[in-house]
């Protein structure tokens, strides 16, 4: 729950539960059919506001052509800086709002400005160079470290001391609804056994809290953690999903490969960072305390609920088998920037960093099957006698994300994929 | 040495020894100024042959607007397909030719069509999405277990089975020349101690061979083995600078990465996998056998000599420091190409793979200090009574690498960068 008061409304009708009210406008790239334009658009309520129809009829004005919206991403709008994307969510929030006759007044202008989610395609939001995974979570990384290495110390030398991440594969970043085919790859079937090659038999999800990088930094100049917050264009959801059977094989010694870049599922719509600041929380203190530039003068982390829905195939129905919270992050995402950076490494627009697994400290709360089932020892029980160790195939995973307000939420939406049989 | 006989000659004098006789003709992107247009060009002699002047003079003909050769990258040439390159070098052959009249004999045409290499500045060749790099060389490989691993079994379990690597940092590939300023970083005093953070003291370089991708993978695709070489439109030389102490902090249990990340050179001139025909050899048989998805109807790698040039600060000589060959690699590029893309992972025209460090068995021919001098335990002597355990502040170093014929050679020219101190 937040102490910010009830903000305003829009004039299209939003259910108080929505993830989309007029305090949100998170941008995404929508179409409205295969082979369509991709356009700009906002989620308001179930409707996308469509700002390429906005900006030809000059309701919204940026001082750039329409031809801002209609570049099949967002690294274009984000080029032009972070102020650009302040004012035309200032502007839409004037012009939607329920007391503004403008638009609310002019019912024969509705078909084209708005469009219903519910019939559009979402593409990816942005163009990403670069895709960087952290590992943020101590609790995940003490249930990983617990599993493979030591039970008693879980947590290896550095954890403690930098935001340990990698290098992911960006070309096979994909938007939610994207079918998962379930990967082919080597599985060792034990300790000086020949490995076998096959579908992975042990698929997962990874609960992720992801973030686009709006403003570039020039390759050789770090980003201080108490600038970092202002490279952040908008956050996303990310479901990292994971082959552990192949992981388990090749991570050694250069780490994960292609246990991962078979596809990461990234959620249509870009939450900005002004629309959570509702919902950003103080974080407790780290012992050790760290190094100097990862230091903030105010370490903060969003009030975000985090959600994994799991539909099994064998009955089409939704289950909710974990809630967690972005609070349950020990880095933060300044630091995961200034750690990023330290080193001159340029972050580019449209890059797309995540958080790695969120898990809380309870069996409820945990982001990947990996932990929720110890590695596959221990069947997770489902309603209707069901159970799972792994994902199976036709199995569906939604992430859901949103911060509770009084009597609104600022949400994410989701981010969805249903694991195919492997190709032949 | 080759068996293939001598090729045909160019009006424009080459030298034997030269990297760029008209068998040759990599591309690469030029300008004749700063801020000027980069354009693509190929390398001839000391010369760069404009293909962006020779198109609108209609003396290549590609079917295409000349504004092909001003896109500043070679992704728009290479997304036009494999043959297109093979039909510009062919006509290229051609009118370049010694006994062809036609460019020959009108010497009012050279200014445009001739610029010389000493006075370009080279951009890199490619916008590069993904940035791979194996751990293929076995001499390598082993030097590394031994040194920080186990020395009577230095090879992990996986290694043999396939061919180990991880993403790199696309967005801090640099091209030849641009100084790299010494990373700072977060580095280990010791087992149980706290890290310290500062300049890395064990900056390193790492000599590789690179390849553009040319033709894309489906997503969800995999490339099979026996095609994979087509996949390939050239190949560069790779310095896979390496911050040996923050790596060694990092590391564990993800994967290299800032290590790596603040800055990669690559080598001007794309070199045609046609250039190189003459210089494909067989590779020994492996064992174990690998899956069948790795097996090769017929295994090869290029006879390609590499070598590393260091330039000490202190007296400004190049040394010969290492001679190495590209026979010298265990997995093949084509198994490289397989393992990268058997989990549908897809491969995006201008995607940079690299072999890895490639060392031979003897300590004159290995690809890194760090195997030089067994991690900076025993300094490299070098003449005036120098020595180097790491590279110093100003330091140089130049890799490069040719095939050798038996009157004229098919190289890489050189991939060079010179240590800046860390920025204060």
């Amino acid at each position: 729950m937040t102490n910010d008061k009830s903000p305003r409304k829009s004039f299209l009708p939003v259910p108080n539960d929505s993830h989309f009210p007029l305090a949100n406008l998170p941008w995404g790239i929508f179409r409205r059919a295969p082979g369509a334009q991709p356009t700009v658009g906002v989620a308001l309520g179930d409707q996308i506001v469509d700002l390429h129809h906005l900006a030809l009829k000059g309701y919204v004005t940026t001082g750039h052509s329409p031809g801002l919206f209609t570049t099949g991403r967002l690294n274009e709008l984000a080029g032009e800086g972070p102020d650009l994307g302040r004012q035309i969510r200032s502007q839409l929030q004037k012009i939607l709002a329920e007391d503004c006759p403008t638009l609310r007044d002019q019912p024969s202008l509705h078909k084209d400005l708005f469009y219903p989610q519910k019939s559009a395609i979402m593409d990816l939001p942005f163009a990403s160079g670069g895709f960087t995974d952290f590992y943020s979570s101590i609790n995940h990384a003490s249930n990983v470290g617990r599993l493979f290495r030591d039970k008693d110390n879980p947590l290896l030398p550095n954890w403690r001391h930098l935001p340990v991440a990698y290098n992911g594969r960006a070309s096979t970043l994909v938007p939610s609804g994207t079918p998962i085919p379930r990967p082919k790859g080597q599985i060792s079937p034990g300790p000086g056994l020949p490995p076998v090659y096959g579908p992975s038999q042990k698929l997962d999800f990874e609960l992720e809290l992801g973030y686009y990088i709006g403003v570039e930094n020039p390759h050789g100049t770090p980003i201080p953690v108490d600038r970092a917050s202002e490279h952040i264009f908008g956050l996303v959801l990310v479901n990292d999903w994971s082959a552990r059977d192949h992981q388990a094989w090749e991570y050694v010694p250069l780490g994960p490969f292609l246990s991962k870049s078979f596809a990461t599922s990234v959620s249509p719509w870009v939450v900005s960072p002004d629309a959570l600041k509702p919902f950003l929380r103080p974080m407790a203190s780290q012992d050790p305390k760290p190094l100097a530039y990862l230091c903030e003068g105010q370490r903060q982390v969003y009030d975000v609920t985090l959600e994994v829905w799991l539909t099994p195939a064998q009955t089409g129905v939704p289950q909710k088998i974990a809630t967690t919270n972005t609070q349950e992050l020990y880095w933060s995402l300044s630091q995961q920037i200034a750690h990023h950076t330290v080193n001159g490494c340029k972050l580019q627009i449209g890059d797309l960093l995540a958080t790695g697994t969120i898990s809380g400290p309870t069996p409820q709360s945990l982001g990947s099957l990996l932990e929720m089932t110890l590695n596959g020892t221990q069947a997770l029980q489902l309603p209707g006698g069901l159970s799972r160790r792994f994902l199976e195939d036709l199995d569906e995973v939604a992430l859901v994300a949103y911060g509770q307000g009084q009597d609104y939420r600022i949400g994410f939406g989701e981010v969805r994929g249903k694991i195919l049989p492997a190709p032949v």
